[in-house]
């Protein structure tokens, strides 16, 4: 599915609690969805502790390489809070305190703004505030990078004024063919053929199995939603005759 | 909690059906509490898509850099399942077909080995293979690199395998002291200060809200067990008084 035109983007999750597998992390799958619609695609992510040196190491890396970067974690108040820090070091800028947040906190907190909660109103120069709609300080953006929080609720707020600044690129049109009592090791040779008779989509076999049976999710994913069509079409046919006890169409 | 003595581990997950959303991933964080009890400390994860340069270049980086990687998912029967090969290419060495997985392989399928099939009975010159208590066929270790399945069941039966190859580590002790009805932005300030005071030690504020109230979970991480059961009555003590609705601690 290669294209010179389309849009790229990676996430960087930041945080200790996920490395040592406390949290699980949703923010991922999350956004990936998300940018789906914008017809955006996540092509990288990294999970990287809490620690200065290789968010930054990271962040340019990956903000140099693709389109977009979304990080989150690690905005709050506390010590362990250090991604305003590290962005603003990664793109050699210095930290302010934005007055539109200094405005709200002071709203929010009958004007007791201690330490903890300034360093909440920074962010690096350059940067605008990315809004956030259910609880605390905005997130913000610089450049290509967009910073949000970790705490799934909020992140998922916030992401909603990140897409409308989005180059947009073609949405990709997905399809799955669920194929049920027949194993992959059945399924992989159509499938195959038709992998290379459509080099411009890309096919995906993702097992299940459990108590209620096993098979194989096909999935057709491609920007050209007349082909992906005609190509579930083209994959039921051939697997007419591999013994499946059932095969069905599914969107997405 | 800088150690030259600890042992470290990467994970890197590799599949679309992860990067578009499709999947929700969950196998980091079995295998970073998996890890834990040995002492290996997972420092970095990456989710690259099936892409054989990303998953070389990838994998060629973390298996220099940590003294483990251990990857999921494409090891299956159909074209898009390229991580043997990406292995293989990434240590300059050649698969070949394993006899052992050739006669389980002709034993579960009657003999009915088709090329998808054989395709799973390869694995690099100089790998052993990762038992599968589960269904199908194993995985495969070569020098540092585990290379597991990506179907959750799975591979939490292969990491069975895995744990007594490591070289491990001293086991960190975590505590939780949760505070709710109290910000992070009143909690910050005594936290640092301990921070501070136990440099060996990692603090972490993960706050929660939600219909039943907010607050946040205070995690205490470090393998002195004394210094982190300490720190936790350090911390209950330095938290009375900033108005918490309550304050108890947890073990994990």
């Amino acid at each position: 599915m290669a294209d010179a035109d389309r849009v790229t983007a990676a996430v960087m999750i930041i945080g200790d609690e996920i490395l040592s597998g406390r949290t699980q992390d949703t923010n991922l799958r999350d956004i990936a969805r998300y940018l789906s619609a914008f017809g955006v695609d996540l092509v990288e992510a990294r999970v990287v502790p809490d620690d200065e040196t290789e968010i930054v190491e990271t962040l340019n890396h990956l903000r140099k390489r693709w389109d977009y970067v979304i990080t989150t974690g690690g905005i709050g108040p506390t010590h362990d809070d250090i991604t305003a820090d590290s962005v603003a070091a990664a793109f050699g800028v210095k930290l302010y305190e934005h007055p539109d947040i200094i405005a709200m906190m002071t709203a929010r907190w009958s004007g007791e703004l201690n330490a903890a909660r300034r360093r909440m109103a920074r962010i690096p120069e350059g940067g605008t505030l990315v809004k956030n709609p259910v609880q605390g300080p905005p997130g913000f953006q610089i450049d290509n990078v967009f910073v949000l929080a970790g705490v799934p609720q909020i992140m998922r707020g916030m992401l909603e004024d990140v897409g409308p600044r989005l180059r947009t690129g073609k949405v990709v049109v997905a399809r799955t063919v669920r194929v049920e009592g027949t194993g992959e090791g059945v399924l992989a040779a159509p499938l195959e053929v038709l992998a290379k008779a459509h080099p411009a989509l890309s096919l995906g076999s993702y097992p299940f199995f459990g108590p209620d049976g096993y098979g194989s999710n096909l999935v057709i994913r491609g920007r050209n939603e007349a082909e992906v069509l005609a190509t579930v079409e083209e994959l039921v046919d051939a697997l007419q005759g591999v013994g499946a006890k059932s095969i069905e169409r599914m969107d997405a």
